[in-house]
């Protein structure tokens, strides 16, 4: 293969969308990375419907900025590449986009609510609640949906700056993510799902203690079985190990 | 060991096991894949009993579609084997067939809940909600019970076009699934599993707003705690990395 | 090394051991596998706090079934060898023993809930519910404790036949399982611990539909959504994949 | 490289850390293990933002006990830095330090809720409930804000004795573990992380008795389902397996 000119660029998506395939977020083809070049007017996505696996360099697909065509590559690009050209369009600032269905970010996406920040692993990252997404109109879902999708994750940061809060929950649908280029771009769909997780997490303890439910039974351990356990561990008396 | 009749048949059903056993969705000997070959009047399965690990070509098992019985293969078929019978029998379209155990479908599977359509995710794959199927009666489960398994799976779509859901929730028991080829009927589980993973996390949401349970205690973050932890990765000040 | 009477014995408890140790059920030293000889009056098993990772032949101890003293190895046997032992002593059909704190099935213990049977899934292995142990005395837990555990197990089985339901809660500690070896012993820990984690995921559908809790938000995809995404990838006009 | 005065030091400091990213316990760098020598008056911890992978024993940082200097190593270390100094320099006892992000334990701080001793898992190594730290103060958040987590971190052990319990969740941070040595600290996070996990678990069997939800629809397995499932695979009739 003759080197061409967007071979950097794409080994970089290329780099990104296997450390996606990598990283428990996505099963099957599920996900998307791409990263924009502005001096050269590109950016450089995965192609759609194809494995993470065994993927090259060959595969990346090279679209423009100004026409959205195809400009380097044989493969048809991921079907969200619409989405990604708004975005890229809209926001000068973005340099890199990803998209996936990882479980918790979904089910918000799903559940169409806001993640809060509950706290600082949140705040190092995303600098407020990360938004949903407007429902789409009925002709834009049948009328260049994809595009719709990308004008709806703008309009959803009309007050708000999306370098802040690099994250969107598509309305029923999955997460979007951004930063300086693809690598940023996977990891905070990386920071997001485990943020969404922890969030997950700490609702039954609202419910428990909204509800005084308490752990059930017998509830703490009696005292004795305490200082049983513990003794034999601890101290002079242990009796486990070697 | 003589090149058999049907070896391209099973080199293709030993894959789909063994990606199924890799997948994460099986522990032990959970699980089942089958695919037919409908011009040679056959399909072929899994061994009844045996380990993923170490599942050779000639371990698969090769069954007549018109008879029931053996062909090729000295192991004892999948006890499975006659579900999978019925279905190739009822609906000619279908190429393979997969059971498992995997953990949320099952869970559906013994709450008898239908999985709804609740996001993207699941209409990339299903168009409309996964269903259970009806109860058995006490006859069926004593005489030819997996039969009857399977004649209750076509009951299941009386209304419905399995092509257009390739999956069921046998009720009390697990999932099934289905595609052209062995290997997307295992890849519609793994689909399956997941898509019924995010909807759980989602019914956590549901409680949260229904019964307004909120977040515990303090709840979002002090905005103050959010500036520290943002300003120390972010901007001109940052302190964190090298 | 010279070949050791117990060889072949402390082979077997071994790779059960190192099963147990790669399965996910542990981390750090937290789970214990033994196997009974009858016909030698003995049975090897883990040593105290040695990591999975590494360990030999010569780190398994071998206990006299008659006197509870550790006749070949030099390790110091697993601190719950005293519940083994009385396990052994009491059923004289088992084979094989395997305690961990597996999360599901800890979970369980220590809200003494008993595991009913809620799917086929379960009555593949277990047939019936699998109990919960009683508390016990404060003498009890102050002298002989491990053996005093082994009691309050075999008082759990007055009326069911341990062969039956080879597994139980541990009250407030964790599950024992066993078997006609050492590795079918691990085994039903692994199911035990799938089987909860199951019956775990069902408790959230009992709690959605006795609190009409439902889904939250927009619950169902809107129709237009769900044909969108589904003929993307499926029928004549599919634009998804090369 | 020349061997440096403290090479021994971050040998065991680079392989806590390591042993920290692979645990599972963290994404990206999200935590960090420190270790002390007293008598050296030094401890070394991880270089700030940088990844787990191919970190080696150059990166690990050595910092003086008495002026929180940097007396070894050319990375800027851990912001968390001040805290681990300031438990250190409070607790003479301590000679290794964790703090995570790991999932439930994170969530616990989030939520404020302390960790009771539910069972003999937890017992076994932390002799008491685990605390939650007060508030902070606003000039604390803007002002050495590390050193005053430390602070709150020693006033939570006001009544109780680190070493008895050699973990805390950090409010609406995380949580941080203590123990004789860096690896030691490590295996506090792990040990911390699985017993909130157990514990999470059991919060809905809570749920589940206190208001009655119990298992949905159905509920226990028909008599006969079970019979057909067990007796499958046991007994005279067993049809299962090879």
């Amino acid at each position: 293969m003759i080197a061409g000119r967007y071979d950097a660029l794409r080994e970089r998506v290329l780099q990104a969308n296997l450390a996606l395939g990598q990283s428990g977020l996505v099963i099957l083809t599920w996900g998307n990375v791409s990263e924009a070049d502005r001096v050269a007017g590109v950016f450089a996505i995965k192609p759609s419907g194809v494995r993470y696996e065994g993927m090259k360099l060959e595969d990346i697909v090279v679209v423009s900025l100004e026409t959205g065509e195809v400009v380097e590559g044989r493969r048809r690009p991921s079907s969200d590449t619409p989405t990604h050209l708004h975005l890229y369009r809209a926001w000068e600032m973005v340099g890199g986009i990803c998209h996936c269905h990882s479980t918790y970010a979904t089910a918000y996406a799903q559940a169409c609510v806001r993640l809060p920040c509950l706290g600082t692993t949140h705040a190092d990252t995303f600098y407020g609640d990360v938004p949903v997404t407007r429902a789409l109109k009925a002709q834009e879902i049948e009328n260049a949906y994809e595009d719709a999708t990308g004008a709806a994750i703008v309009d959803a940061f009309k007050k708000a700056d999306p370098q802040d809060v690099p994250a969107v929950f598509v309305r029923q649908h999955g997460p979007f993510t951004w930063g300086v280029d693809g690598m940023e771009a996977f990891e905070h769909a990386l920071i997001l799902e485990e943020t969404a997780h922890i969030a997950h997490v700490q609702i039954l303890f609202g419910a428990s203690q909204t509800m005084a439910l308490g752990y059930p039974n017998e509830g703490k351990l009696d005292k004795k079985l305490l200082e049983k356990h513990y003794m034999r561990k601890h101290g002079a008396a242990a009796t486990y190990g070697q």
